[in-house]
């Protein structure tokens, strides 16, 4: 393999060095590997190992110095994955042994990505880091589906909330007080206990009318979206196939798609936008 | 200027190519350069015209074709932009001239960022668009700052709130549901209401003594921070300099910065972390 080309030059200095021991926890994006950032495309061309999870896109892995180990971690389906702490610990462990390491996930190290838990393995054991920060799918993904995260129109306040909690159940959020809190609900690993989750925010006030957007493997090739209510979300979701591993989108910023769904479905006219799939 | 070194190539096909007459919706992240995504590198690079807003990080553009019109939109400040229909207008004009037009906004343009307004009239107008997500401050600027967006141990809910409206006015969110919605809670465009929204969440039940961050133009070489409580923050504010442009988090994620400062006040020992500033 040739080398790689070069990143465009730096506006302000030169892009940084990943040195030997050190760890970056780097964000791939929900998928499309366009959304990748320059950083962290500079951090795998230089990894001697890369970490990464199950859930990014597998042709970003082409970017990665050829000579660098990948070591799967992680599994799909959002369950509590017992093996937390051997991956933080291997993270170590690589350092230790002199290695540039990357710790790749899907959509941000910092959003539901456990990469706090992480980050506190390596300060505790001495081992310096930083952070690249990636796309996250509840805003990235959804705009791929034609849903603007937040519009001026529709909300001013927009949350995201994991389905699962630490023990792999429904958390103990506030569904009442979200309920009315929160104009847009964008629930990360949510499929699971999504008639649960429903069930809480209509008893909390939203209209079992209320739109909801399901979007699984937002941003890749394989993207599948799913529009239905919040009373009937569950079983359209089984009846479909539109399953985890998806983000789940809650309120009226769902109905803005019918007029900017870009990506899919539109009715055009105009010369077509080349899209890379 | 010599032709840019090229994109990696693309492991899932071809770059897409930005079509005379289409207009992408790019967001260029937070600040720092190496945060920008390789689509929105893409863009720039094949753009006629690039219509930038005030919060761009000015060295970003020097990736854009050097041929291409630099058009400044947009104010600082937060402050309601009464030439809204003016930019989206310049898009549609642009376009129909032939051009490929780029619209690039700080963060990204679905999140605060009235990219769903501008998408609105290039549909209504017949102009073919995509997005190209960014990264947004309330996660990638955070993260600068030592502070994860979520964290298992903290919180299962993050909530991105708007201090301004349409009028320029703090808006008419519920912030006694938030405040006990939501664990954490970030807001953008919060500074010139600060006084206002903390009394708000502590009349709805936060803790005057609850830890807040305010970061300053996050991610670029002027970032500064500061560290306060829900009751003293606008005095703080005030009296450090730390204002708009900023972003403000409040709940105990805060606390984690004291480890997990990686940017700034790392206490260190092992090698240094090679930043590009």
């Amino acid at each position: 393999m040739t080398d790689p080309a070069p990143l465009p030059r730096h506006p302000l200095g030169d892009w940084p060095t990943l040195q030997p021991g050190c760890v970056w926890l780097v964000g791939a994006g929900p998928g499309d590997p366009g959304l990748m950032t320059l950083h962290a495309v500079n951090a795998l061309r230089q990894a001697d190992a890369v970490v990464y999870d199950a859930l990014v896109e597998p042709g970003i892995l082409e970017w990665a110095n050829p000579a660098a180990q990948l070591i799967l971690a992680g599994k799909r389906g959002g369950r509590p994955s017992p093996k937390q702490r051997d991956i933080s610990l291997t993270l170590v462990d690589l350092a230790r042994a002199g290695k540039r390491v990357v710790r790749l996930k899907g959509g941000d190290p910092f959003l539901f990505g456990r990469g706090g838990e992480e980050a506190e393995t390596l300060v505790a054991e001495g081992v310096p880091f930083r952070v690249a920060p990636g796309i996250t799918a509840g805003i990235g993904g959804l705009a791929y589906a034609g849903v603007p995260a937040t519009h001026r129109d529709v909300n001013q306040t927009l949350t995201f909330v994991t389905g699962h909690d630490q023990t792999g159940e429904a958390p103990g959020a506030d569904w009442a007080a979200l309920a009315r809190g929160s104009q847009v609900i964008v629930i990360y690993m949510g499929m699971k206990h999504l008639a649960k989750i429903a069930a809480a925010l209509i008893a909390g006030g939203r209209s079992p009318e209320e739109p909801v957007l399901i979007v699984r493997e937002a941003t890749t090739p394989r993207q599948m979206t799913l529009e239905t209510t919040l009373a009937a979300a569950d079983a359209a979701a089984k009846a479909s196939g539109v399953l985890a591993p998806a983000i789940i989108c809650v309120g009226p910023a769902v109905r803005l798609r019918d007029a900017l769904g870009w990506l899919e479905d539109r009715s055009g006219g105009a010369p077509p936008i080349d899209l890379e799939t």
